[in-house]
This record gives C-alpha cells, sequence and structure tokens, in this order.
C-alpha cells in the first residue's frame, strides 16, 4: 500500500472518499487540494462550502443526514435573520458560522486561505493536509440556457446562486472559472501531486468540483505528468449522480452522462476509472477512451463502504 | 408638551432616555442621532453597538441585565468559534449576529448606513425615527496614557478594543475621531436638529459618545443655533458614571468629573442641565457655567422613572 495519496477533492463525495482512503493509508500521508470556485462571499464573510465539508466530514462532525454543514447544529440567527427579509436562502448554521467568522476574520488580517485551512484543520485535530487550490480568487459562473427567474437565456449568474438558491434547477449552456488564468496553485500544491506515490480524482462533479482546479495553470500539467499512477473514481454511476447536477450537466454541456463520458473527460489525465458494478456493461467502452476501468461497489453509504473502496482505489494504480 | 424631539444618543443611557421620551411624546415624533464612532468590523461584520442598543432597548428587546444584546439570547456561534482561538473577546450572540449578517449584507450591497438603519427600526416595527450620525466613517480612537499589555503610552488603539477586549481600565491621554472631518451628517440630520420642538442630549458619555456627534461639521453650529431649546441631562451622578468610563475619562481629559464638568462641556449648545438629586449642591455651580439647573431623579431603572425624567426634560425646555 502507498505511503503518499494526493486526492483532488470537491465536496460531499470527495469527502466520503478521503474518509476511506484515511482508513487505509497513513492519514499524515493523505493529501487534499480542495475546489475554492463554490466559495462566495455572504452577508461579509467568506464560505468555502468544498473545504469545510471536507473538514467537517473528516473531524467526523459533519451532519450526516444533509452531508454538509455540522451535527447537532441550531439555527438561531438565520431565524432571527428572517426579520429582515428573505435573505436567509443559503442557511448557515450557528456553530457553522463560527467557522465563517474565523476564516473572514483571519483573511482580513492578511491570512493566505491556505494557511487559515491549515489551522481550521488544526482546530479540528485532522491529520491529513488540506490545501485549498489557489489562494487567488476563482469563482465558477454559469450561463444559463432558457429564460427563467434567474435571467434571460445568457445571462451568467454565480455557482452558488445556481446551487443553492435555484437548487441546480437550471439548465446551463457554459461553465466558466472566472479568476483562473490569473490563479497560481496555493502553496504545496504541484508539490503534493508530482511527490505522492498516486493520486486519486474523488467521486466529484467532474465539470464543477474537479474542473476548477485544472483549470489552474500547471495543475493539469502536473496531472497529466502522473497520469499512470493516477486513477479516477466516477461520481456518475447507472448514468445519474448521487447527489448534485452532474449528470445534468455532463449532457447539457455536450458530454454523455455515463461512465463512458468521465472516461473521455479525465482520458488525459487518469490512466485508471473506477465505476460502479451497475456499469460493468460498460466497462469495454470506458476502456475504448483509454483508461483501465475496475468494477467496484463505489456508493460509499458508510465507513466500510468508504474504506473498501479505498482499498480497491489504491490498488488499482500501485 | 411637544410634539418633535431631536435626542443626541449614545448606547444605554440614551436608549433609556429615548424609551422614557417615548412615553411622553408622538413616538412619531421622536429622533435619534446615534453615535456611530464604536462601530468596528468584526470578523468582516459591521458592528454598530449604540444603534443596535437604541433599536433593541426601544423594541424592549434589550438583555435587561447587560443594557446590550438580545433578550433570551443563545451563544452558540461563539462558543465555537473558541475552538479556533481567542477571538471571542467581543461576544456576539447568536440573534444579535443576524442583525450583524443583514447590515453587513446591505453595506455591501451599496446601502447607506442610515438606510439600512431606518429598515432594521422597521423591521422591528420601531415609530421613532434612528439615524447614524453620519453615513461617513467615524471611528473613535484611544491614545494610551500609560504603558500596559495594550501598548506602550502613547499608543493609539480602537474604541473597542478599549472599551471591551480592556473593559476600559487603561488610562488615556487622547480622544480622536478619525474621519470627523471629511465626515458629513447623514440625510434629515440637521433638518431633525433644527426643525424639532426640543433637542435633548442623552446621559451619555460626553467625550465618547456625544462627542463624535459634536465633531461632525455642521452639527455643533446646529444644536449652538437651537440651544434656547436644548437641555443635557448629565451621566454623571454623584461624580461617577453609572456604567462605562465618563467619569475617567472626564478627569484624564482634564474635565471635572462632576455635574459642573458635564455643564461645562455642554456650556455653548445647551442651556439646560439635569442634574441628580444628589448633586443638588452643585445646582448652584453648574449654573454658573452659565445654563439653567433642573434637579430630578435621573436613574432610569425602568421606564416609569424613565418616563418621569423625559417629562422633566421636557418641561424644561417647552
Amino acid at each position: 500500500m502507498s505511503g503518499t495519496v494526493t486526492t483532488l477533492a470537491g465536496g460531499v463525495g470527495a469527502a466520503r472518499m478521503l474518509r476511506g482512503l484515511q482508513a487505509v493509508v497513513p492519514p499524515r500521508g493523505l493529501t487534499a487540494i480542495v475546489n475554492v470556485a463554490d466559495d462566495t462571499e455572504l452577508h461579509g464573510l467568506h464560505i468555502s462550502p468544498d473545504l469545510d465539508t471536507v473538514t467537517y466530514t473528516l473531524a467526523e462532525a459533519i451532519n450526516p443526514t444533509t452531508g454538509w454543514g455540522l451535527i447537532d447544529e441550531t439555527w438561531h440567527a438565520m431565524d432571527a435573520l428572517e426579520r429582515y427579509g428573505d435573505l436567509a436562502w443559503f442557511r448557515l448554521g450557528d456553530k457553522d458560522l463560527a467557522t465563517h467568522l474565523f476564516r473572514t476574520h483571519r483573511l482580513r488580517e492578511g491570512a493566505t486561505l491556505s494557511a487559515v485551512t491549515a489551522e481550521i484543520a488544526a482546530a479540528w485535530k485532522l491529520a491529513l493536509r488540506i490545501i485549498p487550490v489557489t489562494d487567488d480568487r476563482l469563482a465558477t459562473k454559469v450561463t444559463l440556457a432558457t429564460d427563467g427567474s434567474a435571467g434571460a437565456a445568457g445571462t451568467e449568474i454565480g455557482f452558488q446562486e445556481y446551487f443553492v438558491k435555484h437548487q441546480h434547477s437550471l439548465a446551463i449552456s457554459d461553465v466558466r472559472f472566472e479568476g483562473a488564468e490569473k490563479a497560481r496553485p496555493a502553496p504545496g500544491v504541484l508539490q503534493a501531486i508530482s511527490d505522492a506515490d498516486a493520486v486519486v480524482i474523488a467521486p466529484s462533479n467532474p465539470i464543477v468540483s474537479i474542473g476548477p482546479l485544472l483549470a489552474v495553470p500547471g495543475i493539469r500539467e502536473a496531472i497529466t505528468a502522473r497520469r499512470d499512477t493516477t486513477v479516477a473514481v466516477s461520481p456518475i454511476i447507472g448514468g445519474a449522480a448521487l447527489k448534485g447536477p452532474a449528470d445534468r450537466m455532463l449532457r447539457e454541456l455536450g458530454l454523455e452522462s455515463s461512465v463512458v463520458g468521465v472516461a473521455h473527460f479525465y482520458r488525459e489525465i487518469a490512466s485508471v476509472l473506477v465505476i460502479d458494478d451497475v456499469d460493468r456493461d460498460l466497462a469495454a467502452a470506458v476502456e475504448a477512451e483509454g483508461l483501465r476501468c475496475v468494477v467496484a461497489p463505489t456508493i460509499m453509504s458508510g465507513l466500510t463502504e468508504a474504506a473498501n473502496l479505498a482499498q480497491i482505489v489504491m490498488e488499482s494504480v500501485t
């Protein structure tokens, strides 16, 4: 088994994958490079949804029902916010607010996001290393495909408005990562990719979770150089995403909403794709894309399932 | 009894005075011009302590024990913040946080502080008008008189660091209102002063609560023009402040910590000073400063006492 693993991570699916990996590789050798293009400023606070989901999950503090936010959370601030009108569409729990207050405080003091992220991970006593893909601004923007309450076709809106406010129910025609050209990988990111024994692309949304990581100059090249020991886990199972709009997004952007579409998306940077048992019949089509295909149970309903998947993932490239 | 009253207001003492005034004058004729030089940005949120104390008190939602913050408050966010280190010296309750989140949200949208303040007052269904003295930045800075944990003598620190973090236990040698020269009275402030039947200077800290109002260009002149119908209520009772450091501040800045010192401070802008019964013997000394002196019970322990004082205050100038 490998000593060091670097994972490209979005939110919930990645957090579960990391929890499984932590059970089968030495936690100190585990690095998560996390999407920050969903980050948003809300009421003056810097919110990093994927960083928090990864941190809270690995700290065993995640709300297991929602997959985001903290367990045993209270909502007094949000309930009180309702007095002031319709602002509480992005629900921030009272305890979760503390993380945003701390992060914003440190950023205002001039700390980098990667430094604050390490401080938060330390406060939760995590052994693995969590690094935002960049300390620079990176913001996912989606273009609406059709007219609707969010705007006319062709209107570009922010990711959280699309994802949370409109529950990703809007058809889109384009995705763009604002700031990507000028963004630099955060300290340690490129080295974590090149030095790890294996690189794991977590079962996150390829378009809006992994896509932003690959859009930061230098990262796609660094992973491509590691293609032989890079394995991706498909977030698409039986043609659908377990969570979120990955399946619709793939279709809307002209890709196939299947493990074959995922294979096509990752073919240049990964040499192995792990697909779920239900997609067994598509293994040959995946391999036709130029990746080796591993078939396994990929639904991580608990730690046991996640650890079993992590074991298979690690064996596939080492 | 007058129809319209404009009050110069700081925090707790002013809020109680306003509550009394609201009981004896038509609430729609009551305007509070409130200090904002204590405002601070904390963890990215815009905090307006005096505006909130006035709003919450008039809404009958203030914490009666502390005199600030909301009644039936919970502290989950602050408790959770302790995980991240020593940041919770400025305690923000969960429900109170909603006000700061809303205010910050609207300010980021480009709203003025006076517009947001009116929205907050409307949300609490208040009848009186609450106006921040200015929409521009105004920040009280105090200069330390002696060396200590907060810095060497001569160091200038922000008001909330002095007041909350160090519990105003530090000796000071100077007070300055950063931004005052360029600040403009908020819309409606000068008119509220010139049009009201009476102007009431609340029993707030003359130096750091009323002082910043008088430092905004145009306001001192507007009140001076109303001197005949302007009445101040002394925040100093028996040589001491009921709450806060007003007594020590007066002394440290070379004024007398007594109703005579207060009379001296207000002599050019008020024609009447209301002092407490315990200071009866100083009435002649107050009048020697050129103000008419009214002796009355000034401790507003409840609504009855506040309304009685308000009645006396109003009768003194109308």
